[in-house]
């Protein structure tokens, strides 16, 4: 099998390997000390250190103090009542009452899942929840049931629309998990943003400059300073600045996760999001669906037919610029098994953040003084 | 009210104007005269005409010869046996017989709005159908009954996947339709490639280059002739080449649609999509689902939300690059307007194309000798 990892620790020195249990144990107890119920500790625990698993750092715990401040200040409650406003057969509507994005998500993506077992589709839209972590996560949550899982949010302004300068839309992720006969399964994760977020952040911390076409200034022009872009300027939608190469259409697909997640569920929209560590809710608008393959073909015909799917895409002539054919979801499955033995690589600045996070909220911190 | 043409006739003097009736007339009685039955065969004209209407000329009356050759080499049936192989109160699998698939197309949904009336969520997948013409035009049917609408086809093949040489993908389209106070209403119409084959074969017309990035030759190499881009290259994926512009996530969007037209209905795929005109059934797939809106709130307040999110996209402050701001749906609806007015420009050689196909089959052509 290849050993690959998508985001290879850079520099090497600057990083320490963590084991995924004692990460996520770490995690929980955190969340836990805060008064997060335990079921829903081990939630937020998983899905963050699956994003650090899969190598997007962006979403995993470099993120733990925004959620841990979110708390402090009474934005985002530790036991929130999730309710069901209105259903149906294959349909929900979910107040996650400012919980946590990812209790709040894993109990709506369940709901999905039970009601595509019961009715072969479940549709729920969320509002009033917050930063759910990777989209991938709740996609990947149907396939355990052989089921295509659909996962999508809204998101603070960071997207400059097709023809506007500033922030306006989020970087709006979409994301689709399929079973396969083999591993790993089909699971797409993309920002309709040209770049996620975290590209951005990366780059800025490495003192890079990003790739020309990725983001504007505040006048308008194509930057490649990431501190320009993420301050005063803006990401461009997936096909870029202007309708040439179909900037329109990351822009319309950046509409549609507004629609599922935000029109249609009563969630904050465009700038109104908030941030999980601001003092006022960020009601953040979600939208997951599960599709039970069974109403539809044997389970195993499915599979077998994703699998025809990928062999084809993948036995493909290859590029003379390119090493191989990528299936969505390989390289982040690569990864994980890499880091299963490994280690996760954190960032030492993020270990020094989780060991004031574990002084401040009362928790021993694992990794030595 | 602005006028607006999204594709005016170039150059003018090879154009002649035609009454949207007259035209959706004549298109009628050439597919009743091959046998179409009258409900069907005005479905079929109203969507390829629609496809003029709007500034999608790639997609109307100059594919009248694709379908008529189909019907005479028997690919396509003029009275198919569309059946629904399994349903439950949310979802349905469609067998389109190899009927039109504007007819498929039309059936399917109006059976996706049925389910949605009913349980609130219509989604249907469909196998054994041909070209459906406009995807916007059956996301579009859900708005008259306050519904969201969704399309997706899959098509024969004319995208290299990233990492990959010659055509496999199709350009795979996906449409949203979401209803707004005012009109027009939001209509998102784009196939998940950087252009649609339609710019392609327009340029080529015209004897334009193409813009560098919309294709690639036979060794993969960007290529701005239209014609080495659709003889021995291949579109690329909305995203461009490679990883860098996020060509994979174009990549990523062709196979979801793949997923939800072909692979769940048991369409066939990448390659195996046949065309209309060729002598075996094309097998092409197709999606469609239906939102009852009213499930998740009044109507009235959806619409308020929808309009709120348009009005505070449209009114951003403005790149000095742009005259506009624009919302997806309003280039097409300003167009229709337009031509509903003026008449919609035909290119001449489309007109003879129409006169020809009138004497082969026994129809008048009523715009003159």
């Amino acid at each position: 099998m290849l050993s690959y990892d998508k985001s290879p620790p850079h520099p090497p020195q600057d990083f320490v390997r963590v084991r995924y249990e004692e990460l996520a144990e770490f995690v929980r107890s955190v969340f836990l000390r805060l008064g997060v119920p335990g079921d829903d500790a081990r939630v937020v625990a998983e899905n963050l250190v699956t994003a650090d698993l899969r190598g997007i750092e962006s979403h995993g715990v470099a993120r733990l103090r925004r959620y841990v401040d979110g708390i402090r200040k009474g934005a985002v409650k530790v036991r929130p009542n999730v309710r069901i406003i209105s259903e149906g057969p294959s349909f929900a509507l979910v107040d996650g009452d400012s919980g946590l994005g990812q209790v709040v998500g894993s109990f709506s993506m369940r709901l999905a899942i039970r009601k595509a077992k019961e009715s072969g589709i479940g549709f729920v839209t969320v509002r009033m929840s917050n930063h759910y972590g990777i989209a991938g996560y709740y996609a990947m949550m149907a396939l355990e049931q052989d089921m295509v899982g659909v996962s999508m949010t809204n998101s603070r302004p960071l997207v400059a629309h097709t023809g506007a300068l500033g922030k306006w839309l989020g970087t709006n992720p979409i994301a689709v998990a399929a079973p396969t006969v083999n591993p790993p399964p089909f699971v797409l994760d993309m920002a309709t943003s040209v770049a996620p977020i975290g590209k951005m952040e990366e780059y800025s911390r490495l003192g890079r400059r990003v790739p020309m076409g990725w983001g504007i200034d505040a006048e308008g022009k194509p930057c490649d300073d990431p501190n320009v872009i993420m301050r005063e300027g803006a990401l461009l939608p997936l096909g870029g600045l202007g309708e040439v190469f179909g900037g329109h259409k990351g822009y319309g697909l950046a509409v549609m996760v507004e629609i599922f997640t935000s029109v249609l569920s009563g969630a904050a929209m465009l700038r109104e999001v908030g941030q999980t560590e601001a003092p006022e809710p960020a009601n953040v608008g979600h939208f997951f669906m599960a599709i039970d393959v069974a109403r539809f073909m044997p389970v195993e015909e499915f599979k077998r037919r994703m699998e025809k799917l990928r062999e084809t895409l993948k036995k493909a002539p290859l590029h003379p610029e390119f090493e191989r054919i990528w299936m969505h979801g390989e390289k982040s499955y690569l990864t994980s098994l890499r880091r299963m033995e490994e280690g996760i690589p954190i960032h030492k600045r993020v270990m020094e953040e989780m060991r004031t996070i574990a002084s401040e909220v009362g928790v021993e911190f694992p990794w030595g003084p």
